[in-house]
């Protein structure tokens, strides 16, 4: 018998997906440290977790000393705390990769150096910078704090240059601490996002272009593959392949882009698993957060290819009744175990099928027994045809 | 927000099924609480886990006011353990369906009065029963322990009658501690298990019949659905079915069949979740897992229809390369986190594909490549034609 030991890797931060990560890791014999600022982060329901800040260097550094590879539940974890770790480990995706896609400017300012096309944006450092900006973008436009923005916080939109004093009343007094874009607002004509994974080795996939729909900012509903996608499969490939040999990364990531008369434009990158390939657990031969773990330990790659088309519901706030989607054939759910809070992911759901068709028939039953007609009604029309 | 609070399932052993199970039960908003005598059980790198003897009456009452329900990944918990469990919380197999199960006698019994046939049975109850029971049943025939057998542990086969000798030296010893029985040897032309699941409220399912290879006792290979059913799968579903109800049964079970000449005979029943039933993981739209954990809790039974066809390879004392699985386009690790050990189960692999020619092919190219032809040979000549 040859001697045995586990990997482990770590995790910074314990929300829902370092929960799905871990137990995607344990399958592949992998196991799973999490580390949390919040006692009760519901991957530590799956997996140990220490509780810790992430500027407790002492805490970080007995954590890197039990794990074999640190990954990121979290985009933004300090950039001077991920570098630290990796004085003293693996840590993918690299620190630099990570500071790249914590700022909103440098984000969009690489996307452009690897051919990327963006809406036009300029940095807004004042009141002052705020006009300027918006005399050469013109409105409507969307002010965003350049870090620590997520699911649509730290955004204000204008539909005039007349609501620069709101903007300003409403995100000004981030300027100091997070930094401020204003970017053009696009009047796209959907959202798509392409999931990608890239080995130590380089090796690279994509997962088939996901089709998004936000409400209120937040990822409402996701169609896997996108439906009509002809040529911008290639073209989406190309540029997240662009972008993760240029970082140099290692792991999974997604890459946001709008889709305007034809032309593709990045939006954000998300530099960890994300939410839009959720429906990869059980819509694809290998999902995203499989991958993620093979890819950051070194292992060979998993097919990213589909079994059918897949439809993911997100739960925001609250999860509504479970029985509807467990009944379905080829329904799935998923229960983050966190506490309701308003605007909070608490979960989403899944359903399968071997064709469009057929998945229409199935996310229109889901939605109408739960009462969640408008939520699913853009996946609908995409899908063709058939409306709830 | 409504209030929310998860329910907690409590597992009474802590091996590759609990761990299964709690990895399953973590989607659906399910925390899970093991137990087992060993510090170190596999589960417990996913779930909590309270080390603690099945006769240790205080750590078992603590435990039964953890949880809201209690299920065994281990059929040999003591019935009088799970009695008291059921006096103080709900527990699903109900105690008495265990102990049925967990006699060969009782077992085989039961079997006859739902109209399952069995091979010839007689109780051994000394070195004088033995040689009543050879001359009524003949040789070959199979001398096993009553209680406490897997994997082909506790069993010895009689070639001729002159082998009743070396059969008593082998087991006569156990015939006070664990009673014996005599069993005819079947030469049976294959080997099927019925997976089924039996909710609360009555509803029953079944997954398409597994085919099943052994080693030295052991399930080496699984094929889903197995192939050139024809009618065995209504007749073994109805079977499984007078069976669960005559239980009272609510969980997962598998019913383990030799299908000789057409005929259909009773070998045993798992009162759990079942090796040959892992491939359900990845082949079917709900797991036996997921299965076991939604009619325990008393949630409504997924669909239990296939993504294609499947096989499973079990990996017996350690685990071969990863690398071979993890390339193949559909291909699942599962390592269970265990060391080592001559024997023992320390993970498994599945493989999926649309159809039986594509599967063929796939288990072909992972045997060969893991140097496995031996252990896939059946299963491809099963699948028609296609030889390592
Ligand atoms: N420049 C823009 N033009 C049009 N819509 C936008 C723009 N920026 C953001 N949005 C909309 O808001 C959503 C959230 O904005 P995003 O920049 O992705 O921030 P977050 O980090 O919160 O996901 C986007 O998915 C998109 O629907
Ligand atoms: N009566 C029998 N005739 C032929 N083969 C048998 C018989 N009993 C057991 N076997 C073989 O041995 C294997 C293991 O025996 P089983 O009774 O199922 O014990 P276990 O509890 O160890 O699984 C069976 O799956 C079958 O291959
Ligand atoms: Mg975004
Ligand atoms: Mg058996």
């Amino acid at each position: 018998m040859s001697s045995y030991r586990q990997p482990v890797l770590g995790i910074l931060g314990g929300g829902q997906l370092a929960r799905m990560l871990a137990l995607a890791a344990a399958p592949l014999g992998v196991k799973t440290q999490v580390v949390d600022n919040v006692a009760d982060a519901c991957a530590g329901q799956v997996a140990p977790l220490i509780q810790a800040d992430w500027n407790d260097q002492a805490a970080l550094d007995a954590f890197a000393a039990q794990v074999d590879v640190v990954t990121f539940d979290f985009e933004n974890v300090p950039a001077e705390a991920a570098r630290r770790l990796a004085g003293k480990v693996a840590v993918y995706p690299n620190p630099d990769a990570l500071a790249v896609a914590q700022d909103r400017l440098t984000e969009k300012t690489m996307f452009r150096e690897c051919g990327i096309a963006t809406p036009a944006f300029m940095p807004v450092d004042d009141r002052a910078g705020l006009d300027r900006a918006l005399a050469e973008i013109g409105a409507p436009a969307v002010l965003k704090t350049r870090r620590f923005g997520y699911d649509g916080k730290g955004q204000f939109r204008l539909k005039t240059l007349a609501d620069a004093d709101a903007a300003w009343a409403a995100l000004g007094a981030s300027a100091a601490t997070h930094g401020l874009i204003l970017e053009a607002f696009v009047p796209f004509q959907r959202e798509l996002s392409v999931l990608a994974v890239r080995g130590r080795d380089g090796e690279f996939r994509t997962w088939p272009l996901t089709g998004n729909w936000h409400t209120d900012g937040v990822l409402s509903l996701s169609l896997a593959p996108a439906p009509d996608i002809d040529d911008l499969q290639i073209r989406a490939a190309a540029l997240a392949r662009t972008l993760a040999e240029q970082l140099d990364y290692v792991g999974v990531f997604a890459l946001e882009l709008f889709v305007k008369d034809g032309e593709l434009l990045g939006n954000e990158m998300a530099p960890r698993v994300h939410n839009s390939g959720h429906w990869s657990i059980e819509g694809a031969h290998t999902s995203q957060f499989e991958n993620h773990v093979r890819a950051v330990l070194g292992m060979p790659l998993g097919d990213t290819g589909v079994r059918g088309c897949s439809a993911m519901f997100n739960w925001i706030g609250e999860l509504p009744d479970m029985a509807p989607v467990l009944r379905a054939v080829d329904g799935h759910w998923h229960d983050y175990g966190k506490q309701p809070r308003p605007g909070r992911k608490v979960g989403h759901a899944t359903v399968c099928a071997p064709d469009a068709a057929t998945l229409a028939i199935r996310l229109r039953d889901i939605a109408q027994a739960l009462g969640r007609e408008e939520q699913a009604e853009p996946g609908l029309r995409a899908l063709g045809g058939t409306s709830a």
